[in-house]
């Protein structure tokens, strides 16, 4: 694979994920979107669907990994070459702050709607099921379309939920080379890993929204400190290496996992 | 491809599309019928699966294009001859209209039911997350029925949000090319397109309602403007061109961004 | 295909599609199911893989009509013989039954419940959305956990929305000679078919509860009428005529058009 | 299939499938998690999908049973030596509770917070659409994240229902031989039974939450019973042989109706 193929297609594939993925946060976030309100089943279809079409869009250029934490664990596979990990990663990065910024022109009248609505603004900004956090930081009215947070603030409860996650998301990507050609992600793949990332969102993505991906969490949050939304509120730096860590971990235990038991 | 296929395939690909789409957002809406107040799943599903169900159908006659932005991508990235373009187009919007005729007919009774409803009649037809509109047209109490309108009337940004929703759906579509066989849509390839209008639907048809097809919104809203529909009120004509030209422009990008970054 | 394997497929695949359709209708409808109230995307995708898993059962025995809609349309199209044609339709019928009274099996101690709850009994049976219905008959309290019931009693646009719908799914069904081998439902197939049946339910299904399906409505009429449910109401014969009909003329339609358009 | 491949597919492919369904469990019940009361389509799609993963993950190394009932039925139809069957029920019942244990690392602040809140703690345990149960033991106010309970209890009823709802499921992954070539769960196979296991869900679940796997019930029981959580009252071990008995039953009746209809 060359340079240029992972280039293009990590940056556009990781553009197009997190476009749909934040996407269908901002659809079901923000005021005035025919969306709002739709629903837990509609953000987790909305995650594993963006993955299915940045997959199958990146799949035979890239080999579609849109993630670091699948690189890492392909790359302790033995997969990928560790040579070309920091140019995927690199371009991951790149095309998920790409894709912030396309959520943003695509909902932009709906980000102006929600942030200038003064009964908006006045309430709670954390949701209701929160149990009590001290000195837990803030987040804005709208981190939530960009970015994760733990409903219980415990950054190592935290990253212990990301690592279970991400094990799951990475050896079902690992096992693909048991079952298709081993050439990355091809077209039933790409709709399985889909099916797959819409599990871990329904079943392990109640404490931590779900991260499983590095770059997810981190390009979109640069891009919300970023952009010049008013009253777009904090950033929640202080829990942002959480959904960086935790996949990072996970996707290295996935890989060493695989070589142990699968291989 | 020959004409007759072309013409045959189209139209009747694109009557089923416009059946089920119409259909879903008539099940959604009316009084009387079953799926009232279904939800935004639903709606997005049901689009989704009309695709899969039509491109399933003309898949193997004309290639099941269903959408001039479709053709237009093909065309410009060399899969489509350009003088087959203005038949897949005028077969296309037939398609459509006659969808739209079936969805009246189907939800024939539901239709007298609902527009002959002093208190339907008497309620603000807008939906709740409207934002304050100057001068902006009354949609009429049934128009969501055949065609899309924006949340917040803004023409630039509503073009803008059809543009990028459309290009992801091209954008996708071409890169069969890469993963099947080329012939068009095969079984597969269907499904996966079939899903990722459902992605698009979740993630970025919160401001506009997702037309990413001229003819899936021009076609009914002719329908709407002469059939003999009670108090059926205004075609909101100001608005048309909005979801024509936003995915013809996301159409061509489309094409010429797939010719740059994937061949 | 031996008379055995036509009789044994229909037999069984159309008992499960019955048991698991009917079943869903159960797990919505009545007192103490744990699916109570679960919405109709609930209903939809319920009977969608209910025909997945039986075509899936049958489908490598007796190609998995398992709808006499199905049957007129192939015969018509000639990929079934006509001689085989009471076979399959008695074998049709047969099964729904049997799955009817599975339904009763399985969801026993809720039908006891439901119909001896003196708060359901003395609730108006009929759903809010219902319009004016001069002299309609009085559907029993769980009469639609076994039949279809249009939501606007009139015989004329019943047959008629039950004849669109069902010319959709014997058209989809047909196309697969196009796409597939033509051995009846292949696996894929099969997946297909069940999501253009979610696609007719949540498109079309609004107005009458697209039976679609001759036996799927009279078999466990039937059952109802003969079945030991105390307060069970009444049957509703004067509609049985009408999900009847309507997919038989639908399959015929479907299958002529097929010959007309795709051949 | 050598032993330890039985013993690491198994293991592994079960664990998986407890972390993903019981996770669905806890993320929908428990307090702070974002999937709170995301509804009964989030559970049964949840449980489909960590099917799907979990016979994914184990397909090309153990044949994924995941699920003794699948394992007594394939020893019956002939596709799996008797002798090989206690290692895959050991196997199964270790994966399981490595399952629940996980479930709970993943919800451990969610548990606590929900385990110590007075206000569920005072609350009927129990759900509203309870039919009078006279010496019913009460269960737990978390067991439900581990283990299946009755609506109606009748353990002569709740048998049944179980043995229909895995007649069902083991019918349709032994038809696989037919459709497919026979190596256990081919990756699409493993999709359809991920849907028919939705289906299930969807359409038998209501009376009983359709265990239809013994150690989907036991394994986590006996986590539920011996971990330190606090207030977590009754393990229910009265109703503990239903879940383990109705299966059995229902995947023997399964492998001998195939061998009768199908052979």
């Amino acid at each position: 694979m060359s340079s240029s193929d992972i280039f293009i297609g990590e940056t556009i594939g990781t553009a197009i994920l997190i476009l749909l993925g934040g996407g269908v946060c901002a659809a079901v976030t923000l005021k005035a979107s025919k969306a709002k309100d739709a629903g837990w089943l509609a953000v987790t279809f909305g995650w594993g669907f963006a993955v299915l079409t940045g997959a199958y869009l990146a799949g035979g250029v890239s080999g579609a990994h849109l993630n670091p934490a699948v690189t890492i664990g392909l790359a302790i596979e033995g997969g990928t070459k560790w040579s070309d990990v920091p140019l995927y990663l690199a371009s991951q990065l790149l095309g998920a702050m790409i894709g912030a910024v396309l959520v943003w022109l695509t909902y932009l009248g709906q980000f102006k709607a929600h942030l200038t609505d003064p009964e908006i603004l006045a309430a709670q900004p954390m949701e209701e099921g929160l149990v009590d956090q001290k000195a837990a930081p803030k987040a804005g009215p709208v981190l939530g379309v960009f970015s994760t947070g733990p409903e219980i603030r415990n950054y190592a409860q935290n990253v212990l939920t990301e690592i279970i996650a991400t094990v799951v998301l990475v050896l079902a990507i690992l096992t693909q080379g048991l079952n298709d050609d081993g050439n990355g992600l091809g077209t039933l793949g790409a709709l399985i890993t889909a099916l797959v990332v819409v599990s871990i969102g329904l079943s392990l993505g109640g404490p931590t929204g779900y991260a499983i991906n590095p770059v997810r969490d981190l390009g979109p949050r640069i891009v919300h400190s970023v952009l010049p939304l008013p009253n777009k509120g904090s950033s929640d730096w202080a829990y942002a290496w959480v959904p960086v860590a935790g996949p990072l971990i996970g996707g290295a235990i996935a890989g060493g996992l695989y070589n142990l038991a699968f291989k």
